[in-house]
C-alpha cells in the first residue's frame, strides 16, 4: 500500500482505561498541530466510530488533561466492531470525515481491532499500548502500568500501618488480569511476606511455611499480595484456605479494585505517553502502519501489532527470585 | 479521691487503629518529659497491661512517629479485660511499675475500659478520642477521622476517573461503623450521585429516581457512597437491588476497606492529636480523671467518659440536605 | 432595601487563588440550578466585571472542577475597581445581563470591593472567605487554609527526610501574609524545632537557646518554620542571623512559595466550600446581603462583611504554647 | 586479588541523600541474612568509617524503612577521606570489625571514594547508584531519580493551578546538578512552555519567541522549567532577563529545592533499590569488586566504577525534541 500524506487523524481510546491515556491523546493532538494535521476525537472507542460520535478536536479540548486520570474521549468495549458489518459502518464514518490515519490507544483487544480494520479497509493505524496490565510485547512498559504500581503500593503502605498495629495477616488483591507485573512490583515494593502471581504456582503449604518462618522471626504483621488472575485463586479464596491452617490468626482481605485504574499519571507514564503520542503521529507521517509504538530501552520502537499482542511477556524469573529473598 | 502528684504515666492505644494515634502518643511523651514525668508504653492495649508488656519510653521511641499511620504501641481488642480478674491482673502490673496516671487512646470500647478501671482501682485515667468513626461526643472530631475522610475522597477521585471514562455506576463502601460521618463528607467531597448513611433510610426507588434524573441531565457516570453500617445494607447488597431496576447499566462495587485506617495523618489530625496529648498530661497533673479530652470549637474540653461514649452524635441534618442539593 | 426575588446570580473569584474556590463555584451553580436561578460566571474577578467578561454558566462548565485547585473563573487584582468610575462600569455590565445577586469569593480585599459595590449600587452581594491565609473573622477556617496546611506539612515531611539524613538545620518559609496560622499548624504538625510567627516576636537568642538545648538532647536535625510576614524577617534573613551564632552548622533555606496555593482541595475544604456555596445562594434568596457566609462550630453563620474583614483573628495563644512544649 | 568468602559486609550511604537509599540498605541487609552474612552499618558515610561510628545491624533496624525517604544510616560529605591518612584510619576501623566487603550507596564522589579505597587496601567494594541526579553511567536510572521527578511534577502541578488562575508566568527551578534529566522529564510531564537544561543553550530571545507564539494561541499561563545547573543561569537570573522583554507580564519564581530529595520512594525506586541491594551482596559473594551494580534494560549489570563515574550520560536529544514539539 502506497503511503499518502496524512491530513486528518482520528484518535480513540478503547478497552479498560489507564492513567496516561489523556497524556497520550494530548501528545497526538499537539504533535499533529505541530505538523498542521487535523485531529478528530472518536468518542467511546470503536462504539463511537460505529455511531459516528466523532468530533474535531482543538487546542482547548486538550488543555489541562495531561495530568488527569481516565480518558476524556471515554472508552467502551464494543461487540459490534467484532462483526464485519460493524467495521463497515465504522469505516464509512471515517470516510465521511476524511480521516486517513488512526491512532488507537488501548490493550490487546483494542489493538487487534486496529489490525483487523487496517487489513480490511487499508486505513493506516498505529496502536499505543494503553493498559495497566503491562501485558503487551514490543514495549518495556505500557501506559498506565507505572501509575497502577504506585497506586497499589501507596494503598498497601496504608494497609501495612493497620496490619502492623494489630499484628494481622492481610491478603491484598491487585489487578493485572493474567499477568503478575503489578503484583510482583507491589510485592517487592511493599515488603510483602509473599506474592502470588499467575506465572508461578505457590502451594498453600509453601505459603504457610513462609508465614511460620516469619512468625519465628517475630514478624507477626504480614501482607500477602495476590494477583487477581492467580492460579491459586483470588485473595478471598486463598485467605479461606490459609484460615484453615492458621485458625487463630487475625486475617483480613482487601481487594484494591478499580481505584488502581484511576489517578493522575506518574512522571514516567506522562513522559512515556507523551513520547508515544508524538511517535504515533510521526510514524503515520512516515507511512508506518499496522504497528504499535513502544519504548524499549529508552528508544521508540515500532512492532507489528500482530506480534505485540501475542503476549509472551512474563514476569522476570529474576524479579521473582529477588521478591523471595527479600521476604524470607 | 484526693489528687496526688502524677510521676509515672502509662499510655496505651486500644481498639481499631487510627491515623494520628502515634502523634498523640508522641505528644503525651513529649509533654510528660517537659514536666519531668516518666512515661511507660503499654503495648497492645489492655492485653499488654494484663500481660505486663510495659516498657519505659524515652525520647528515641518517639522520634519520627508523628507522621506515621498506625500505632507503634500496637493495639488489640482484649476479652480478658472485660472480666474483673483480668482488670485485677492489669492493675497489679501497673502497681509494679508505679504507674499512677493513665492515658487511653481509642474508641468507645477502649474508653469504657478506662472508666471501669478507674472506678474499680482509682487510677486516674484520661481518655483521648482515637477512632476514624467520629462517633464520640465531647469533641468536634476524633483523631483519625479527617485523615480517613481524605483517604476516602482520594480513592473515590480515582474511581471517578474510571467511572467517567466508561459511563459506569460505582458503589463505593466506606467505613464508619454505625455512623455516616465519613460517608457524608466523602459524598459531598467527591460529587457523589447519592450518599447512603445509617442515620437516614433511602429507599432503592428514591435512588433509582435520582439516577434517572441525572441520566436525563446526561450524567451517566455516577458514584454512590455507601456507609458500611447503613440500614439499606452494604454496597454489595444495594448494587444487586439496583441492578434489578437498571439491568443494562454497567455497575461496579469497590469496598475501600482497611486502607482507610492507615496512612500519614493529615495536618488537622496531627495538630488535634498533639493538642490532646498535651491536654491529657496536663489534665492528669491538674487532678482530672475519668474524663475524655476533646476539642470543641477550637478549645480543649474535658467530658466525663460516661457521657462521651453515649454516642448521641449524628450526622448534621444540614449536611445531609447540602449533599442532596449538590447531587441532584 | 426591599428584597426582590433573585433570578440571576453573578459569581466571581478575586485576589489570590485558593484550593476549594472551584468547589465553591460549583456549589453556587449547582444550588442555583436546584432553585431554578441562572448563574453568570464573571471571569478574572472585578477586572472581568469591568470588561464585561461575563458568560452564563451551564452544567458542563462545572463538571469535574470540584477536585481541582485554582479557579476556572480565574482571578486577578484590579486597580480600576477601586475607583468610582470603574465600579460604575462594572455595575452597568451587571445590569446588561440582568444580574441581581452577587457571590464574591476571595480574601479581605475582594470582600471590601463587594461591600463598597453593594453600598453604592445596592446589588445584593454575599462574600465567601476564599484565601489560604485564614485571616478573616466570621468563620473558623477560610476556604483553602486546610489544603495549604497539608501541602506545607507534606513538603516539610520531605525536607525533614533530608534534614535528618544530614543532621542539618532547615529554615522553611510558609505563606500566610500577616498571620501565622499556616505556620503554627505546620510547626505543630511537622515536629518543628521552632515556629516563628508574626503574632509573636522570638529573639534570635531564644532560637539559638532552643537549638542548643535540642543539640544536648542529640537532636541535630532541625526544621524551623518561618511565617512569611514574620516580624523577625523572612527565612533567608533569619538564617543569616543564626549562621553568625552557629557558623559550623549546615544551614539550608527553602521557601515553599506558590505551590501552597495550588493542589486538589482536601476533604475539609471541599465540604466547607460546598456548604458555603449553598449558603451563599440560599442567603441571597432570603434577602441577606453585604454579609460573608462562614462556618463557626459546624454551623453556617452570616457576618457583616465590614466586621469579617476587620482581622482580629489571631493564632490562639494556646496553640503557641502547645507548639513550644512539643518542640522543647 | 583472590576472592575470599565474604562474612561481614559494611554498608554506607554517602553524598546527597536520595529516596530509595533506605530500601537499598534494607535489601543489602535482608539478602546478607539470607546468605548468613553479617552486616555492619557505617553511619554518616566515610565520616563514620573514619570515626568508627559502625554498628552491627539486625532485623529490627530495617523494619519499616523501605518506604521512608532519606537514609537511616545518615550521610555526610567527608573531606578527611580524601586524604591517605583519613583512608588509613577508615581501613583500620573496618579491620577491627572484620568487615571484608563493602557496599557504598551514593553518587559519583561516593563511588570514587570506594574505588580509591579498594585500590589502596583491597577491600572488595560494590557501589550502588544513589542520587536523584541520574548522572551515572552503567544504569538506566539511579536510585532516587524517579521519585525526584514525581515530586517535581506534583509540585509543578500545584504551581500550574495558580499560574492558570492568574495567567502568570512561573519559572520553576528543579535540581539535577549539571544534568537536565529531572528538568526534561518535569518539562514533558508538566506541559511546560519551555525547559532550560544544561545540555542545551537556549537564548533568551528564543524563549521570548516561544512565549509570544503561545500568547497568540491564548496560552497566557506558562510554566518554564529551569535546571539548576543550566548554562543560562538559575531561575531567578533568567526571570530577570525575561522581565526586561515582557515588563507587564506577572512573573514569579519558585525554587523547589531540597524537598525534591525527600519523600517516600516510588514503586520504581523501591524495586530498583531492592534489586540492586540484592545484586550488591551477591556480586560480592561472586568475587566482584570495584564495580557499580546498575540496571540496564531490566537486567542487572556490573560496570567498573571508573567507567560509571565518567558521566557521559546526557539527556537524549530525542527527549528534547519531544519536549519542544509538545510545548510549541
Amino acid at each position: 500500500m502506497e503511503s499518502k500524506a496524512i491530513t486528518k487523524i482520528g484518535v480513540l481510546t478503547s478497552g479498560g482505561d489507564a492513567p496516561g491515556m489523556n497524556a497520550a491523546i494530548r501528545a497526538v493532538v499537539r504533535c499533529a498541530f505541530y505538523y498542521n494535521i487535523e485531529v478528530y476525537g472518536i468518542y467511546r472507542g470503536y462504539e463511537g466510530m460505529i455511531q459516528n460520535d466523532i468530533r474535531q478536536l482543538d487546542s482547548s479540548d486538550i488543555a489541562y488533561v495531561l495530568e488527569r486520570g481516565g480518558t476524556f474521549l471515554k472508552s467502551a468495549r464494543c461487540a459490534e466492531f467484532r462483526t464485519p458489518e460493524g467495521r463497515k459502518k465504522a469505516y464509512d464514518n471515517l470516510q465521511k470525515h476524511g480521516i486517513n490515519g488512526l491512532v488507537v490507544i488501548g490493550g490487546d483487544g483494542s489493538l487487534t481491532g486496529a489490525h483487523l480494520f487496517y487489513k480490511e479497509f487499508g486505513i493506516p493505524a498505529i496502536g499505543l499500548p494503553g493498559t495497566i496490565d503491562n501485558d503487551l510485547s514490543g514495549t518495556d512498559n505500557t501506559i498506565g502500568f507505572d501509575t497502577a504500581c504506585n497506586t497499589a503500593i501507596e494503598s498497601i503502605d496504608k494497609i501495612r500501618d493497620t496490619a502492623t498495629s494489630h499484628d494481622r495477616l492481610f491478603f491484598v488483591e491487585v489487578m493485572g488480569r493474567d499477568s503478575g507485573f503489578i503484583a510482583i512490583n507491589a510485592g517487592i515494593g511493599s515488603a510483602a511476606a509473599a506474592t502470588l502471581i499467575p506465572e508461578k504456582k505457590m502451594p498453600v503449604e509453601a505459603l504457610i511455611d513462609r508465614l511460620n518462618t516469619r512468625a519465628k522471626a517475630k514478624k507477626q504483621a504480614n501482607v500477602v499480595i495476590v494477583a487477581e488472575g492467580g492460579k491459586s485463586g483470588g485473595a478471598m479464596e486463598i485467605s479461606k484456605k490459609v484460615k484453615k491452617y492458621l485458625p487463630n490468626y487475625d486475617i483480613k482481605v482487601t481487594i484494591l479494585g478499580h481505584l488502581q485504574r484511576g489517578g493522575s499519571p506518574t512522571s514516567y507514564d506522562r513522559v512515556l505517553a507523551s513520547k508515544l503520542g508524538v511517535s504515533a503521529v510521526e510514524g503515520l507521517m512516515q507511512g508506518k502502519c499496522d504497528v504499535m509504538a513502544g519504548v524499549i530501552n529508552n528508544k521508540v520502537v515500532y512492532t507489528p501489532i500482530k506480534r505485540a499482542i501475542v503476549d509472551d511477556k512474563e514476569v522476570d524469573e529474576e524479579d521473582f527470585r529477588v521478591a523471595k529473598i527479600l521476604s524470607t
